[in-house]
């Protein structure tokens, strides 16, 4: 039997692509040798939310009387936190199977290995058996990188270092923690083990953290967490690692610091080995699998999407980008709109961005303007936040007034950024944005008073 | 000197429309006797919003154990929340003042009184001055209905009742709660009232509440409150209201229920009198002023914005208004869509909505398809909600698959919804929606999820 499309992966977008194309009646294959739903449920999104649940409670009871609410002895139960996460975890992991099922997907709980293709399509091995497939999706995701640095490997061995594989299982919370690597992964676990009481040192070799998001937002997110009481290390490289002991190198001098946990969250590369793709010759550049908006690769009918094609590494992209695989593969011309893909730190405040920043805008020689304010604009986040220090910031085409980069730090940016993707998506001109009505009060309001101040309204 | 505009009111659609006329070079004179920001930031939204915040607080405090975050004590201080309210309140005025002084508006508190108009416009007369202004917005809001119950008057003048006008400078939780009426006002003072601790009854004529929402979703808050322990009194009419005992007249017989402190929140009607409006001669109807999409009454130059025509009675219509009514006096052709307005009501959880209801459709002979998902098909929300009961409804047209309603009841509704309100109101066929990317994991993604199961993914 010929499969239409096997999937090789069952993270998001291999078990979002698979879903997608049962459902749009091809016959479809899902290989995946570990658990349903990828690194997101298991051991990245879904895990650090069910965390950073538990630590937005805390964290909102113990600055409570601000508000007008006392409370007590406050205490944080790691295990019952992580029993809860492995609970999520099994709910969701059992939805991801039920969507499969419904979608009349074959899953089969093996690692798909490429044999190479014939005329009759590609043929992958799983377990005793060999499957062929007109179309082949590349979904195997990524892995955390390890750099090469004295010690690392022995502590991840000795399980003194931790990645996200390997973090979420923790049954105390530890006295104190190095995050090496501020950025998105390790400024949400800076955020949550700070929340929860651990004395934090944060180690970044950039002079910033959160990665690729505005300098100012940045900003605002390090001097939030500084004054909760975590110690940064910008413009520090990590050296040596020897037990619990990280030593550094930063322009201002050499150190060290220790911890009972040090979490490596140095960033993930593309999975590429193990499983035959070299048998296919696709192109690769700087280990990550080449693919064009469609998710093509150089080969005729293998597909990728997700973090193995190297260029978003988000959940959302690898759910966008095996949609428009599935378009391609049904004959369909769909593209993914790189330029219009929301990014989230859940950290507290939240920041949420969508779009060109300054700093991209200059990089690609477009005409912009930058609108500033302060989030004390809405009147709901007045409401909900004492001192609050957040902003929202717009990029607009100097020429066409196209809005083109939307930037925000503030509690519910994560959950308000979308609307202002659609709007970059969609090409809107500052001016309409008047005739979007964001309901009152809302913090998502925000948007139309940049908008107001920058003088569209 | 003849002002191009007079405002008659300082609440939303007052202070944005003569903000949004001096900006755009209109010499304009607001005229407010009481407080700038109007009903909305001193007796409203804001008041509500900054006690509901300290209620979240304390209600994810309490239910912190499913969590795994145990308080030992927990206590809410009502004179905190109510002088937080009034910081809020002050820093936000300020804000209102600033925003119109920038802008170059005049502003006299006083109250305006129209005297009629001549060759050189309307003429209203303020404190010792007579103003002359080519162009009146009247936005004079709106006050609460005082249904002809006996004992009603009294107990208001005695101060055993409370509207919401006097409602916000409590300085103790009462022991017990009886609101009048279960639409939008009351369900957010049921919820703050059971939330800190007091006994709740609700008492509504209609046989649900939260006035116009989907009526699954009205069940839904009707049974999260009663797992509260609210007690609700449907199909039940107030007959008397004797010191702080409420009777009432069921099916199921009569009754009386005690509080110490009565909420009445039976509605809100436009405010039509007192100002001089006679003397215009503009069509009425129903106790409103009647005004066309763009703001105009029935006299040329007189135009009207927010509760005081009756349409909407929300602050975010009042401000869009405004913004149309500016448009037009301007010579533009602005208008408000009145289908695409979301409402939220912010209970915990909250529900918001925008655009047409399966009822709304069928009273205007739409032919639409409901599509309901569980928020538990949101992994955020899985990951931050213990029990959650939480939906989605999404309202598609079956010819053209135009998204035409969205509907949510859950944490973070209020902050999403505006996005589902710029897809409405773009005419966003439902197949378009795939290419919205949400962030994950987030709620937002539930009306994504929404469209899959509809098919158009």
């Amino acid at each position: 039997m010929v499969y239409d499309l096997i999937v090789l992966g069952g993270g998001p977008a291999g078990y979002h692509g698979a879903a997608l194309a049962g459902r749009k009646g091809l016959r479809t294959l899902l290989l995946e040798q570990k658990a349903l739903g990828g690194v997101c449920l298991h051991s990245g999104c879904i895990p650090s939310k069910t965390w950073l649940q538990a630590a937005k409670i805390l964290t909102h009871a113990r600055n409570g009387t601000a508000y007008g609410v006392k409370a007590a002895e406050l205490h944080l139960d790691q295990q019952a936190v992580t029993a809860r996460k492995n609970k999520v975890v099994r709910i969701l992991s059992a939805g991801v199977k039920t969507k499969l099922q419904n979608a009349g997907v074959e899953v089969v709980a093996a690692k798909g290995e490429i044999q190479g293709r014939d005329e009759s399509g590609f043929r992958v091995k799983a377990g005793a058996h060999c499957y062929t497939g007109k179309n082949l999706l590349v979904a195997t995701g990524s892995v955390p990188v390890i750099p090469p640095i004295p010690g690392l490997e022995a502590g991840l061995g000795a399980g003194t270092i931790k990645t996200n594989a390997e973090l979420f299982d923790l049954d105390h919370v530890p006295a104190s923690v190095v995050v090496i690597g501020g950025g998105v992964i390790g400024m949400e676990m800076a955020a949550y083990f700070s929340a929860v009481g651990s004395k934090v040192t944060v180690i970044e070799l950039l002079d910033r953290i959160g990665g690729e998001i505005d300098p100012e937002i940045a900003g605002i997110l390090y001097d939030n967490y500084r004054k909760k009481g975590v110690d940064f290390k910008l413009n520090t490289r990590v050296t040596a690692v020897d037990g619990q002991r990280v030593q550094f190198a930063s322009p201002t001098g050499d150190g060290a610091v220790e911890a009972e946990l040090i979490i490596l969250s140095a960033g993930r590369r593309p999975l590429l080995s193990g499983f035959g793709l070299e048998t296919l010759r696709p192109q690769m550049e700087n280990g990550r699998l080449v693919v064009d908006r469609g998710g093509r690769t150089s080969v005729p009918g293998l597909y990728a999407a997700g973090d193995v094609n190297g260029r978003s590494m988000l959940a959302h992209t690898a759910y966008r980008e095996a949609e428009v695989c599935i378009d391609c593969i049904l004959g369909g011309t769909a593209e993914v709109n790189y330029e219009a893909i929301p990014a989230v730190i859940y950290t507290d405040p939240e920041v949420a961005s969508v779009g060109e920043t300054a700093e991209s805008s200059a990089r690609k020689g477009l005409d912009v303007q930058t609108v500033k304010v302060s989030m004390r604009y809405s009147g709901r986040y007045v409401a909900e936040h004492e001192g609050g220090d957040g902003i929202c910031k717009l990029i607009v085409a100097r020429g066409d007034r196209r809005l083109l980069g939307v930037h925000l730090i503030t509690e519910y940016a994560s959950e308000l950024i979308y609307g202002a993707g659609l709007m970059i998506d969609r090409g809107l001109p500052l001016d309409e944005l008047e005739k979007v009505v964001f309901p009152h009060p809302t913090v998502s309001e925000i948007i139309k008073e940049a908008a107001f101040q920058y003088g569209s309204i």
